[in-house]
């Protein structure tokens, strides 16, 4: 079996030519960027989906975190989310469930349709009972079997090793560690004093997730958990170490994205994502967040939204949704909704930085659209069209809206302009 | 009588100490920025309440309109959705009334005891019964109508004048004008061949404004109603101008600020705002939107904060809140709610960049109060507490969120710590 890069460097494009041609891109084009690490295709060859790419080149993505817990544990319900989840907007679902049958929940969640992420290490904890008698084996056999299942992607927390432990301790942090994966990694090498396995056996590592074609999203562990954290040394400390990691990842032919912070100051955005980008050899970068405060608990998704729209002109390749109720409680159905529709706009707003080309002429319609009054076409052109459509027609169905009435602005000018010829 | 600038030139600060403790500032320095006519404060003497500092050196303003239109009046519910605002953070409230007893209208809301505005011509082209029918004598009369009734301050669209006309003519857009009071000066223009009133006896209106104290909000009547509008001759033109009236105003001790549009993408916010205010002589700004795409009708208030919170950041000190409904319909009650709260969470980012040494305090509570899993004090800090905690609350009250559970990194890592220790 050939990898999707192995196949690219022998020029053969026959598995990326349908999702070159769903980015608007050359076969060509698309190859040189994936041999290049700046871009990868998430494409489980053992399912049948539509092609997901990340990366330069390519449009904005955005994941929807759905998944049980320990407290709130209802399967059905997080099938729901996700079917609401894809039905808005989002391009890859993770399940982060850490309740219920954990592999059964997974096996619904995989015939969905589109690519599937996972954390392994929150299934291992549940496996192993505990944190502390976590072992590498039981970790590695976690990757393996969700490997086997068909899981696309996988968020593993390579970077979280000794050395962040001294950046920890050098330059602390008011909230630690945030990452549920960087706290598991953090409490087994404080626990056993050894190496994180993920980065000692990085190898054979790199080697299954290359016999099952999976995209290692190399997870941040250090992400900050709060504004005054954000340029603490833990987080470059990781970084650096990803860079490392993303290199001898794409020497092994294992397509790989980057996982970044967390909560920052907005003006800090801009270059961070630039300096991630270089850092580690510009492979794509996958956003949570980024959380631009701290004090709006239930505004999250606007948090999140305000930073991740920064982040995508910045050069973020892929969003992670923020839920209304971040830092609250598990979201409910109409959270992933709401959270889902909020970071598609965040996105949608990077793509217009990113691919003038193709979403220029779609605001010159809208344009138009607006000018004529003609709210079919609005609807058509609008990302949630449907949506925009209830609101307008909750005053009864009418040539202009409800709110200027006759005295609507784009008629008047139109009638005077009229009688001046 | 003398006016606030006045006052602040002869060295009287009775008037603005109240609002300088408000706003963290001595009154030296406020009353430096105001007689610079950079910041303005917004306070008729004839009304009791409490002021509003707009500009260098306070905290970023948050507006939100309300009003009935020619659809839908029912002046009730206009009340209960501007008190919603104001529980919800709004600062000042425009009312933009265009159906129903305007003045009784008006009357109930100038008992609010926040900073009313008004857009006159709104009510000037009702008493003319039509546009072409507006007077210059039927415009002066509604404001000082207004002006004896409470009004704080008022939106005049000074800028609109047959240059104005010459440069849309000379580079067209899309959607002409969608100003509502731009358009109505645009069609008596046309109709009639004459110079905007406003323009033409600016300092007659100085006059009324000084007299009544009521500050000057320059109107962007030039507004870009659409994303492929928004770097068309118009607007700026219109700039330039506003530029010319802001001095003239200051030198005739009125309080003024600029309106900024309107449609605008994303990478073209931080350097409009700059260059709005130096050509405005640092004039406050108050900015609608800047709405960064056109196709997300129903997420208008997200697309808003998108571009509201780079707007602030960059300068902008009043937001106007854009509602869900936007483009769509007339805003009811929960749009209001919502879209006020979202507006607040974009100023609230200008906020933590400008006003780095009350905000940051605020954001290592917020750490250590997260970090301690003290809910209630995360509740008490957040902007809406409330609101937060209905969403934590609703999947039982525990000591972790739903969401982590006992899988909770912050105890995970303690527990780690303490162990080893």
């Amino acid at each position: 079996m050939h990898s999707i890069i192995q196949n690219c460097l022998h020029g053969d494009l026959s598995d990326i030519c349908e999702a070159a041609k769903s980015e608007g891109m050359t076969p060509e084009a698309l190859s040189r960027n994936i041999i290049a690490g700046r871009t990868i295709l998430l494409k489980n060859e053992a399912r049948e989906y539509k092609p997901c790419v990340i990366g330069e080149g390519a449009t904005v993505k955005i994941n929807v975190n759905i998944g049980t817990s320990g407290v709130t544990c209802d399967p059905a319900k997080e099938m729901v989310k996700a079917k609401a989840a894809i039905q808005n907007g989002a391009d890859a679902i993770m399940d982060l469930s850490t309740g219920g049958d954990l592999a059964a929940i997974r096996k619904e969640i995989l015939k969905l349709g589109i690519p599937v992420g996972t954390v392994p290490i929150y299934e291992a904890v549940r496996r192993a009972g505990n944190v502390v008698d976590l072992t590498a084996d039981i970790l590695f056999s976690v990757i393996l079997d969700q490997a086997k299942q068909g899981v696309d992607f996988m968020t593993l927390h390579c970077g979280v090793n000794l050395d962040v432990l001294d950046a920890l301790t050098l330059d602390p942090r008011v909230m630690g560690v945030v990452s549920r994966g960087g706290s598991f990694h953090t409490a087994m090498m404080l626990s056993s004093g050894e190496e994180n396995p993920l980065y000692k056996e990085y190898d054979y590592l790199l080697e299954i997730l290359d016999e099952y074609e999976i995209s290692l999203s190399l997870g941040d562990g250090m992400r900050p958990g709060a504004y005054v954290d954000s340029s603490k040394l833990a987080k470059s400390q990781e970084y650096l170490t990803l860079g490392k990691l993303a290199r001898r990842a794409k020497d092994k032919g294992v397509q790989r994205m980057i996982e970044g912070p967390g909560h920052m100051d907005y003006n800090e955005i801009s270059y961070n994502v630039k300096m991630i980008k270089e850092i580690t050899d510009f492979a794509p970068l996958y956003l949570l967040g980024p959380l631009v405060t701290d004090i709006a608990p239930g505004y999250d998704h606007i948090t999140g939204a305000i930073g991740g729209a920064a982040a995508a002109c910045a050069g973020a390749d892929f969003l992670c949704m923020v839920s209304p109720s971040e830092h609250l409680a598990l979201p409910n159905v109409d959270d992933i909704i709401e959270g889902t529709r909020v970071c598609k706009v965040a996105a949608h707003v990077g793509d217009l930085s990113r691919r003038r080309d193709v979403e220029l002429p779609r605001q010159a319609k809208m344009a138009e659209a607006r000018k004529n009054l003609d709210w079919q076409a609005q609807y058509d052109l609008s990302l949630f069209g449907g949506h925009a459509k209830e609101i307008h027609d909750r005053d009864g169905e009418c040539e202009t809206c409800s709110m200027c009435g006759d005295l609507c602005a784009i008629k008047i000018v139109e009638k005077a302009l009229e009688k001046k010829i």
